[in-house]
């Protein structure tokens, strides 16, 4: 059984309709006058983050991948509650406690209570549930996408992966700005929960970006029933990432699987003007899943559109 | 550094008042008119589950220890938020979901998103947040008991416990039903949902009993700087437990310190009538701590309260 298959099953459990059919970046339930938003990612040791990673930027990690959810709802943030696995090791937990100091201040999103637990010599795993609150009648979904629709990323693309590749020793940078540009894109990702409140009553379909940019593309053109056909050299790729990867199209195949970005994908009608700085990246059209086109030919997708779990 | 101390460097961070100081059994956020009630709880294999459970049972712990927290701030539950850890077999799997269903339809909470990690061969960890609705302007806490105030709990105590030395071999029952009610009430534990929510607007503190009722007891006494002075002969005993473990001190002491009751402690002024079965197991009295007296004498304390984390 692949984690889809387990997916699937709870699926058949998950029929209220607050659940989204377990196909969204978030729940979404109507409280009162407004809609509470919810979310809960958890990271696993040596699965989400590596060992040797700073346990500070472990910390802001757990916390910025569960916002990015709630900003691709378009909801502002209320509060969190952590599930914390300790190891045994205090200089870890004491290090892993200032980052999320340092996260709760940058974000201004109060923790309100949670659980902690022993593994012993167990590999971590954290648990994050953020919740928020959505004003509006219509809260972004994954499938309102539809033909003629523009598509759109914020920010830019690759970064992550980049910081990846440094921080593995798979690569190296010659410079130190190009360097800590690309790890601190890795190491403390910034959902765009301002960007995603602006957008979310305009777009058609919205999610955020952490599996890679065109494996999520395929969940949004899955869920709305279309194509989406993504422009290879349009793909917003940093000066930094070019500094080191270059703009060829194995670079640009490897921001689009890369993952992490934790930036938004949208679908919107070409004629809804956008209060945000985006970068148009293809065109859905009628069919299914993703095609890469690149100076007006279509090209062979890559092998893998993204991490896809075990 | 122990999970204590962990907390404490947490409870510095926690400052909203939503939190309750991370000393209450759920965050309560005012939510437009009402006030939306949180908890996060997580089980670790090994460590609050046997490895030779049965997972459908580990599904139902999962969802009533959440629930039960929720029971404890008089919260309607609205819906669930699940944290899973695969291990890598499919059979322990297909168990949990069917006990997760299982618990989904008692208690008609609808389960609404979550994440699912695999951990290899990992033990797993499993959270889930509950989270619910509570209407009127106070929520109970463990703080507002005083001395004078009676001290209540709901159903029996020590079931649980004599389940898991069913469990674990440790004692064994000569007829069948004794041994099948004390496995349940260890196995499949009901939270105590509706007397919470009748008893809520009621009571000067509440809790539910999950450590040991002497421990939980003590935090009560400890957040209302009162003693809580409990009759050892007043702890309600099934007459399954009885018949097991006798009556004697030693049976009553393991009932009260042996935890997984699921039950709700409560304080209330003694003119207060209260609408649900209860027992009167002793008295708030001014000071600190539990203490414990039979026959009018004060007798001493066992030298463990309850389950004390690591």
């Amino acid at each position: 059984m692949t984690e889809l298959d387990f997916i699937d099953q709870l699926k058949i459990l998950a029929t209220h309709p607050a659940a989204r059919g377990l196909s969204d970046d978030a729940a979404v339930l109507p409280f009162g006058r407004h809609k509470l938003v919810m979310t809960h990612d958890m990271l696993v040791e040596d699965v989400h983050f590596l060992s040797t990673a700073d346990p500070a930027d472990v910390a802001w990690k757990l916390i910025a991948v569960n916002l990015s959810d709630l900003a691709a709802k378009g909801a502002k943030p209320l509060g969190m509650l952590m599930g914390y696995s300790r190891a045994g090791d205090d200089t870890w937990d004491t290090a892993f406690i200032l980052g999320l100091k340092e996260a709760i201040t940058h974000f201004c999103v109060p923790l309100l209570g949670g659980d902690t637990v022993s593994v012993g010599d167990g590999k971590r795993t954290l648990a994050l549930t953020a919740f928020g609150e959505a004003k509006g009648h219509i809260i972004p979904a994954r499938c309102g996408a539809a033909p003629g629709h523009s598509i759109y990323v914020t920010g830019n693309i690759g970064d992550a992966w980049a910081g990846l590749q440094l921080a593995t020793g798979k690569a190296h940078a010659s410079d130190m700005e190009t360097s800590a540009a690309l790890l601190r894109a890795y190491n403390r990702p910034q959902p765009r929960l301002d960007a995603g409140r602006a957008l979310s009553s305009l777009v058609s379909a919205m999610m955020d970006v952490s599996d890679g940019l065109l494996l999520d593309a395929s969940r949004i053109a899955s869920a709305s029933g279309v194509n989406l056909e993504i422009d290879l050299d349009r793909i917003p790729l940093s000066q930094s990432y070019k500094a080191l990867f270059g703009d060829d199209e194995e670079a640009r195949m490897n921001a689009a699987t890369g993952g992490d970005d934790y930036q938004l994908l949208l679908t919107a009608s070409p004629e809804t003007v956008l209060p945000t700085e985006l970068t148009l990246i293809g065109k859905c059209r009628p069919g299914s899943g993703v095609s890469l086109v690149q100076k007006g030919e279509r090209i062979s997708l890559p092998e893998t559109l993204g991490f896809v779990h075990a």
